[in-house]
């Protein structure tokens, strides 16, 4: 996979956990001509019904085993379920097979690079897109399209496997960066986990009689919300320690807020919001 | 008007401040025949020159004063000033003419309204509508459509003024509801000024070495940070109690984020995350 568009083709490839991820790697492998068979496995046989109706799945399955067939494996399931499913699976595969994932949180995958049978590697994976929406007829082939995905391999990891692992995502129009478990998970604890959270709370604490008083910008401002609350569970509590690091450096950067408004005090909430902007600014839309 | 499209042209419509908003009413109430004259007023003749080459203005002036020749006057300066020009625009103002405003918050401005000479009527409005993109260039004729504005009598305000106002909003396309200034005030510091404060702490506190691991989540919940901040200083420090409360109340709903993560409970994450997501789901888009 190093090499030309020929050398990218695996001749098949296993997608476990059919969701909108799941079905959107499907999908962006299918059309790019990434794989030549595509197995989808997944424990809901409508999940399933629907990646194939949809295109991306060649044989479905809800017995994670049939993903040993593949060359290539990339787990799409909720972050809690990943290692203990590579685990599962790793014994049944031949040596030579390539797995990754997509979880949002790395330090707790990864660990099990150390512990599968020779032969088979895990590069752990992930690409920062998504949607509030779950599911696979949410799908779609460019998901990752101008995506980036941090790719964390781990000290021992083949560097010929790692480089496999971004050649497939770069086939479905991402760019990849390598990281850390460490470094990933610190770094998405402020600039994805902390922001699912402060747009929940405010979300929460919306009385009923004031939505019809919302508009665009409390839209906005909270549609991080909208996600799978028992996905999102696991997501924050496999990063916990980061989490709530985060958490309380955005009380405290709150808590200016408050007092510069308590002091009555226009320059200094001036000077904060000209920091919130200056940032914003900075970021690519 | 109070009757069917001819009725609802204004000989003269005078816009003071030709920002984002101002330049979009003037653009609004053109294409929609709503004003025969449309005068465009502030004090930065490259605003005015925009608001002209962009279709809206047919004359234009930097002297507040000049505004008096219009039957119907909508501020749209910041919300800091509108009061003292409404002050002293009044007393040059022919009776029956009608004043109202944009502003963000309303129980400061509308006590103008028992200041007013005889004959000059103020009515308070809100649209719910904006951008954090400012400036006479961004405006179109379509910013009002399908919004809500929120039209603010105080006791004593005469029927057929707050009906001219609504009339004039919906000629150009918006929904108009009526509420007390403290009511409106009460409410936009939850489902506005809030949101606000919450995107610019959030884009405050991100390091720079982190803005290439944004994706479209943080881009989404950070998009009111982009705001002008002498804009949002005015308006959070003219509803500072409300706002204050707001944070108070928000830092709360954090905390019980906070505790949840601290106490490792997936059920008590799960039920605040679910919180937040039927809220988020209970709004429009």
């Amino acid at each position: 996979m190093s090499g030309g568009v020929q050398e990218h083709t695996l001749p098949t490839l296993a997608i476990v956990g059919v969701g909108l991820l799941g079905a959107s790697v499907a999908l962006a492998a299918r059309r790019r001509g990434v794989a030549g068979r595509v197995i989808g496995i997944d424990r809901d046989p409508q999940a399933l019904e629907i990646g194939r109706r949809r295109g991306g799945l060649d044989d479905i399955s809800t017995d994670l085993i049939q993903a040993a067939a593949a060359d290539f494996v990339v787990f799409c399931t909720p972050v809690d379920q990943i290692a203990d499913q590579i685990l599962r699976l790793a014994p049944h595969c031949r040596s030579g097979t390539l797995l990754t994932d997509v979880g949002s949180t790395k330090k707790g995958i990864v660990a099990v690079a150390s512990r599968l049978p020779e032969g088979v590697v895990f590069v752990g994976s992930h690409p920062l897109a998504g949607s509030e929406k779950q599911g696979p007829a949410h799908a779609h082939a460019d998901l990752f399209q101008g995506r980036q995905v941090v790719v964390t391999p781990v000290s021992g990891t083949e560097e010929r496997a790692v480089r496999c692992v971004c050649a497939f995502w770069e086939a479905l129009g991402a760019t990849c960066r390598r990281s850390t478990a460490d470094e990933h998970d610190q770094a998405l604890a402020i600039t994805s986990h902390l922001p699912h959270i402060v747009a929940s709370a405010l979300a929460g604490m919306l009385p009923p009689h004031l939505v019809a008083l919302t508009a665009s910008g409390f839209r906005d401002t909270t549609r991080l919300a909208a996600s799978g609350p028992d996905l999102w569970t696991a997501i924050l509590l496999s990063n916990r320690d980061e989490v709530l690091g985060a958490v309380e450096r955005y009380g405290e950067q709150l808590e200016r807020f408050r007092k510069a408004l308590e002091a009555n005090d226009p320059e200094a909430l001036r000077k904060l919001l000209a920091e919130g902007r200056a940032v914003r600014d900075s970021l690519t839309s």
